[in-house]
């Protein structure tokens, strides 16, 4: 297979043939929220037709690089640059949408090795140019933009070429893998040998192993299989001044841990080419469960409580009324929604939260765990359908992101925000983002409905990722996105919530890391950037780099 | 309780009345491996003969410093001073006991509040004062030695007065506690309310929770409840130029994680005056277990899978063939340690390797790991005699560093050295690490008798902890102990280790830090230190401070 064959679509989401229409329930809901807007048809334009800097690379350099890794794998064609333009943030998908880009890299590169990367990195060093290294691309967040950060050039380091699973040491039950390696290429090679990574972000397809480690992605088994963060136990790390090889060690406590600082790095640091990951024996049985909550906060208590008492579920997902509400309306059969409402209503329930949930292992603990948690749910006063709706919620659980182009195309914005926050917090945090992005909406006149739901489950607390739907505001779609980003943030920051729980900082959340943080952390962030990349080459306007203005 | 008052003896460990005399079985034992040394009788200078750096705290700041906390919280008596030089390290002890101390702070200062510690440091930073942070002094790697690092003067600040729990969040099951707080009151406060950390460092007694934070501590039981830096959520430092508050997020994606960057930092970026952590509610049940394996390779099988199988064992040790043969050496009767031997020989253990587990949590829960863990054991080759040699080991757990001084008397070597690494790893790395101590000292004509034991199990891998004696050289000793350390810290590096898995990098570890992770990532700790602590006041000559010439 040739991995340097981009895997997404250059407009948008994953591959063409995937968009199904609109559900008439998701219309009818979208429309009676926000107004659906009649007769909009915007498709993306056409790639010829896109708006794309010149190409600045100078010929000298182009040499050099060209001495690395073949001319054959310097593209400067117009696909390829528009293909690492950017990732698939709102912003993102406004830009390629409407074919004006005001940044692009000047070249591809496609190194073969971790050595090539290395040697890239020294002369785009030398020679000044800024870099920003691509995995999958599906950064939602700004975080592959091509910024370039005040230098005439810019190259985006691709590591697609980076697909080798280097090693599996069964005994450690750890794999030392590639960092261009797909998600799904690894689980199958891991899968194949009877073991598995577990870490399925939404973006699982199209997104690589570098991509999760340099973005501290976490997935939606990460309640039981853990976030990438605590899992990497070693790294390789190319910078333009040298390598960085941290040894695969289970736990040290040689100072500050530096896997946690490479890990989330988002490419400011260097490239992350190689990454040794923990592994576990695929479980013997996967079992399903999926319970409806009078209201959140019984929902919310009854999730809380299966985390603290240790039942371990390894899928935990509760959402809100209006994500249960929008799910069900999604269902195939409006007889099959009705007659499902009807017997919650008898049952106590007129505004559900839908709870699904998985527990991975062996059969016999798997079962016992269920039993425990379905004691616990209903004492909380949930009713349980069996185990369908988490097995439905599984089969679309990658499916999402392509609705995000077909409303585009009907005129409705939608973008994604996620948090995380202690238990104690979760219910006001809950409330007053969703309060604070509707009121924000409203100001402009674009009426929103917010869905949300709770995952990744902590004794301490756990993660609200939110769903908007609004009608873009035409011609002013960028700033009715910034009015609303702005306020989803500052209602995370005023509430004790996280500017992101596992979407990373790229450039659209870089403006509150300090206001999470204080001043004096991205201060030291940056001194200590400035040891390895002291030209600032590293994919500039991201993480503590600041955004950039465009 | 006055908390100014020293927990422990200025000269060793703990408190007077703890040292029985050593064991007949253990003394037997070191004459046969090292040779006892006949007529040795070294016991530790008197206080008032040792020799004492004069102190050169200028008056002008001193009153700047008594502004702050109060003329009587500045303390400068011998006995303070002595108190605060050093931890308890191998060559704190050689040079406490000899009453030869190259360094002291000149004064030592009890803020009551973290404000206080921002406006002692600001003052120290203006006054280019060195600053060592001093919580319990219980360092074993020279962590809390009072270098001034070419100052003129150096303080330094106990964290005795902030001695607060200050809240307790039932519902996320965290607590923030101020950091000065020790380890036994902590437990009891929390034990009281139904809580516990579950954190139990063999310092546990006479250490405190800012310094469990500062040096990335692990305890007895962090196989189950986590290490500190697992369970640690916010925390607040004071830094010479500002604070840096972390606010309390189970998990957050925004960069690089500031939490694993203060966590680990020694006192090197500034004094951790809060944190907020983790806690369980208490266990239903503790169930003890206990095998004795043919030998350590079968043993380090079963304990590997009892991990890696989701057994969960909340405390697992295995003793190697040296360190099972020393304990047994110290039971009470003779005749009760030859009948356990003949019945171990009888069902095929002539060289036992002792496993100790426990498991806490429900008692159902906890009895069915435990009968699981069984299985496991049985198919290994081990032989049980029931759950008392974890009992007993669990007794005696906190008074091991009591024979250290006793043994120091006596004219022999004790020290301690830890590394982990990947199960692969661990049967080469055992033995390596133990045969290039061995040859080091029987290089310098003083035979080693090496103990090692496997503990804080991961998936991945787990911790090797060794204890070893020998004759102490005498007019040589710190070199005798260079050697011993060097031997045993480059064989870490050589196999695959960490040069420490819990005890801290300290001054003694500083040296290795470049070689496990490469020259870079000590030079942008250093860079990210610059921009907290410009003039370099804090806690010089530990960890990227590297180590400091005496």
């Amino acid at each position: 297979m040739d991995n340097t064959r981009p895997r997404m679509r250059w407009w948008g989401w994953g591959e063409d043939g995937n968009d199904g229409p609109v559900k008439p329930g998701a219309r009818a809901m979208l429309t009676e929220a926000c107004g659906w807007p009649d007769g909009v048809d915007n498709p993306p334009i056409e790639l010829d037709a896109v708006q794309l800097p010149t190409s600045t690379l100078p010929d000298a350099a182009r040499e050099k690089l060209a001495a690395v890794v073949a001319a054959d794998h310097i593209r400067e064609d117009r696909a390829t640059r528009v293909s690492h333009a950017a990732g698939r943030s709102y912003p993102d998908l406004l830009r390629l949408r409407g074919g004006d880009l005001p940044y692009a890299p000047d070249a591809v590169l496609y190194p073969a090795s971790s050595q090539d990367v290395d040697r890239l990195l020294a002369i785009c060093h030398e020679e000044r140019i800024a870099v920003v290294p691509f995995g999958g691309g599906t950064s939602v967040v700004g975080g592959v933009d091509a910024f370039r950060g005040g230098f005439e050039s810019c190259v985006c380091i691709s590591l697609a070429r980076l697909d080798r699973i280097v090693s599996i040491d069964e005994e450690s039950l750890t794999a030392t893998v590639e960092a261009g390696v797909f998600g799904p290429d690894l689980e199958s090679d891991l899968q194949e040998k009877g073991f598995t990574l577990g870490h399925f972000p939404q973006s699982f397809e199209f997104s690589t192993v570098g991509g999760w480690v340099a973005t501290r992605s976490a997935g939606q088994q990460s309640t039981g299989y853990g976030r990438i963060d605590e899992n990497v136990f070693g790294l390789r790390c190319s910078t333009p001044t040298g390598v960085v090889e941290l040894r695969t060690t289970p736990a040290t406590a040689a100072g500050p841990n530096p896997r946690q600082v490479f890990v989330g790095s988002e490419g400011t640091l260097g490239i992350i080419t190689e990454a040794t990951l923990r592994i576990k024996r695929q479980p013997e049985a996967t079992v399903p469960d999926a319970w409806f909550f009078p209201d959140f906060a019984s929902g919310a208590a009854a999730i809380r409580r299966l985390e603290q008492e240790g039942l371990r579920p390894d899928i935990a997902r509760l959402s809100d009324v209006n994500e249960t509400a929008f799910g069900l309306a999604q269902l195939g059969s409006e007889l099959q929604r009705k007659g499902l409402l009807a017997y919650l209503r008898v049952r106590g329930i007129k505004t559900p939260c839908l709870m699904v949930l998985r527990y991975d292992g062996k059969a016999s603990d798997a079962k016992a765990r269920k039993s425990a948690g379905r004691a616990i749910a209903k004492e909380l006063g949930g009713v349980s359908i069996g185990g369908a709706p988490e097995t439905m919620w599984e089969k679309h659980r990658f499916s999402t992101p392509y609705l995000r182009d077909q409303l585009l195309t009907h005129g409705v914005l939608v973008d994604t925000m996620e948090t995380s926050a202690p238990w104690s917090e979760v219910q006001d945090l809950h409330d007053s983002i969703r309060r604070d992005m509707e009121a924000a909406l409203l100001e402009r006149g674009t009426p929103g409905f917010v869905l949300c739901h709770i995952s990744h489950l902590y004794t301490a607390g756990c993660s609200l990722y939110y769903t908007v739907f609004a009608r873009q505001e035409a011609g002013a779609e960028m700033d009715q996105w910034r009015a609303l980003k702005t306020a989803a943030g500052d209602a995370m920051m005023a509430g004790g919530g996280t500017i992101t729980h596992h979407h990373g900082c790229g450039a659209d959340h870089a403006p509150w890391l300090p206001k999470e943080t204080g001043e004096l952390w991205p201060r030291m962030l940056r001194a200590a950037k400035a040891e390895v990349d002291p030209a600032g080459i590293m994919n500039p306007g991201k993480l503590m780099n600041g955004p950039e203005e465009l």
